[in-house]
């Protein structure tokens, strides 16, 4: 950030009186411009025991699978944005039966949220950001080749889940890096 | 938002191409400024057979009385924005007993999310934001004097719950406005 959004002068990066943070501020109309954490929503579809999968066709992680998940966007709800980006990635309706694992991934200032759902009428396709989108069994599911931290601790408390056929949901943090 | 961030210059507000909603765009370094829903983290802190709350004593709902919660900032984790607020707000170490409440509040671009927390030593008092800090046991709460929807909505949770001593993660979603 370089510039204030609102009236266009340069901002400086300083601890603002009374807060104890680093922001953007603009000391020509005074405005304080925060930065705060954004949500990725997202699903594990279920079709009989299958799950469907993603694989990516934009980078980051080009080629990897993934569960159908992105950036939740203003005036819309969690779910809203994990039944949305389902439709948009997967091509699948699907419909919720609750939230799953919430995963805090601090150094990228992110929160993944991950509801169960069920697959409306079996349909699935390869949305604009993917390259195909697969149904796996539970012993197929390709451990070395998913797209990031959040998806293989899904996917992990799933399979552990599905056992028991218990599925709490999961609060945890990643810390690791992409692709580790 | 009238200017670029990064280059200074004028945005427009249209869809971009490729996308389907609105974004604020600049034309001359072609960035497109998304904007997304911010978390709101904060506790409900046990001490015995009460709760703590918090009075607030800045705007909006100066005067009501909440449970100590804010924004989550860059950096940390939902659990550590939680407890953070609490120290702030109501003066006051927690330890988490998990999370509790997860409520879309999607006319504000907002997610609150609540988690249940103990004292860890009795110790509370009014932060900066806060005219005061006092713990109510559950046939006390200040149900007409409440800041928010989600409070109200925690509370009631926490209440019906606390008959069973049986906390589900609880996902709900508010559409009606400030103090209704």
């Amino acid at each position: 950030m370089n510039y204030c959004s609102h009236c266009g002068k340069p901002v400086t990066h300083r601890i603002p009186t009374g807060d104890n943070r680093h922001r953007y501020v603009c000391d020509h109309c005074n405005r304080i411009h925060y930065e705060n954490p954004r949500i990725v929503a997202g699903t594990i579809p279920v079709w009989g025991d299958r799950i469907l999968l993603c694989r990516r066709a934009i980078e980051p992680r080009r080629g990897f699978w993934t569960l159908p998940a992105g950036f939740m966007e203003n005036s819309e709800t969690t779910l809203e944005a994990a039944v949305r980006e389902t439709l948009e990635e997967a091509m699948a309706d699907v419909t919720i039966d609750g939230l799953y694992t919430v995963l805090d991934v601090p150094h990228i200032d992110q929160v993944h949220m991950f509801f169960r759902a069920t697959l409306t009428n079996g349909h699935y396709g390869a949305g604009e950001e993917s390259l195909e989108a697969e149904l796996f069994g539970l012993d197929e599911i390709p451990w070395e080749e998913l797209a990031f931290p959040t998806i293989r601790e899904t996917l992990e408390y799933f399979v552990r889940d599905k056992a028991e056929n218990h599925f709490p949901v999961r609060l945890g943090d990643i810390r690791r890096k992409l692709g580790q």
